[in-house]
């Protein structure tokens, strides 16, 4: 079974489950909306791979510790998405959340994914309690403050930031959660795949800075130019387009050679790299380029 | 030492602790500004006088506990206040926090505060490994779906909701996990203090739904007028004032009557006690009952 399968039945096997019996219809709908999307899951699929590497001892915590990041990381979306924020109406090609069913319900299904991510655990970790508790850790590290996601974002609100220090925390902090997860699940030590999430992270923000710049709304399911809009710190504006893809190229070459030494290290290097194609497409690269020669050498200024 | 000034010292600690070092300084101020606001701390004391009641034998553990309630608590304050649901520019007689700090900010202080109160229950609990999952399940039933506060506040997006399906969960919920939270942080089983917490909770929440009506935003803090307002249910509305306020005298008598037998019973009883007359005053109904004679005998279909 792919690690992609495996996450999609985790997620709705322990969504359900958590979701319990008798909630507002329209929350659950909202919140179903928000997590069954066609997202990459990237993060949980991480975790997943890594349990692989540590002899996966304990699947159904790991993939409730799987879901549980996933689950964060939607909740963030759906937030992020909202007027006060990005004033996004689509992502992944559907209408966001608040646009699908309204900003009290966005708010609230952000506020319920949150939970739920706790919930999963819990409801998985009965026979772990040690390694629960580690986990739940290691998630509420990746989240909260001082260096999660939500710290991540609300760099955005301060008049100056750290552009690494932005980055590690917005994006980079679930990535290294999501890595030690599939190690904590199974009992393992979580440092020697710290490294791992955290050039993947890095690189994953990179990533999204400089698609914020060459794609095209329809292929990113999303509205492009985003950070220039929003005054947002960002890889593309600071390093030039160029210095921001040679960046990612070596973020992920980082990656690949911070994984331990393990039977599994080849998937772990072409999940890698796989992963590394899909996020910026060499394609798409030397698309852009061809058609805007001048874009190559100068800083980029605003979103085409 | 008083519960209050207990819960006000817990509060404290944990939070800077919890907070860490390095976080963005406007979502820290954010965040202390929704949590150092004057609040009456209900929960947090009711959780402490159980844990007394109980042996008080982990006291660190039943702070975290306490915490962790006042800072859900705090967290659907603030995301409540927003524009999406209630638009209140006031709380606690001073500015709400999207108002103080801006709409991004209140959203990620409530996604904060959520992920924060894990947090403190984490760093206080690992000498109690049972005790703490026990109680991060036990909060997060009180939060989460099926029928915690957050899904009670979704129940205001449906088209139709039982009134006191969405009380015990918009209110009631928060309140069975404070009682329930000072049994477990004492290792003790949670179940005689349910029915204590459910109609505390209840009328809790029929005293917000009285005081809607015959409070002045002055005294309130707040704006009135909400629930006609924003076409909420509400005890005033569906058993008029009268019978709102009979309602609530009986659920008071039934929370008390709850208590089980203990050395601590007297001093719960007067908490109680002391706390139904600081949510209904009894002054504050028969001033409103004289300058209102028709309102005594009709249902209320106005704010005043």
């Amino acid at each position: 079974m792919s690690l992609l399968i495996r996450t999609e039945q985790a997620l709705s096997t322990h969504f359900e489950h958590a979701a319990g019996v008798g909630a507002p219809s329209r929350l659950v709908a909202a919140m179903r909306h928000a997590v069954f999307s066609g997202g990459a899951r990237i993060r949980p699929q991480l975790c997943m791979a890594v349990a692989a590497a540590c002899g996966d001892n304990a699947p159904t915590l790991t993939d409730a510790a799987a879901v549980s990041l996933e689950l964060m990381h939607c909740a963030s979306l759906v937030h992020d998405d909202m007027p006060a924020f990005d004033n996004a109406d689509f992502r992944r090609g559907r209408p966001s959340v608040h646009k699908a069913f309204s900003e009290p319900l966005a708010l609230l299904a952000g506020d319920g994914l949150i939970v739920m991510a706790y919930r999963v655990m819990l409801l998985a970790g009965a026979q772990h309690a040690e390694r629960l508790v580690a986990l739940m850790d290691n998630l509420t590290q990746g989240v909260g403050l001082p260096d999660g996601i939500v710290a991540g974002q609300a760099w955005e609100c301060e008049t100056s930031a750290d552009l690494g220090q932005y980055q590690r925390a917005k994006t980079g902090a679930l990535f290294v959660s999501a890595t030690r997860a599939g190690a904590l699940s199974c009992g393992h030590a979580p440092e020697p795949w710290t490294p791992l999430g955290a050039y993947l992270g890095e690189a994953y923000q990179v990533a999204d800075d400089i698609r914020d710049v060459i794609a095209d709304a329809a292929s990113l399911g999303k509205p492009v130019g985003q950070d220039v809009l929003h005054a947002r710190p960002s890889s593309a504006q600071t390093l030039g387009l160029e210095g921001a893809i040679a960046h990612f190229d070596h973020l992920i070459d980082q990656a690949s050679a911070s994984i331990p030494a393990c039977s599994y290290r080849d998937m772990l290097c072409q999940l890698v790299q796989h992963e590394a194609e899909r996020l910026v497409p060499k394609a798409l690269c030397e698309g852009y380029f061809n058609a805007h020669p001048m874009g190559a050498t100068v800083h980029v200024s605003a979103p085409h």
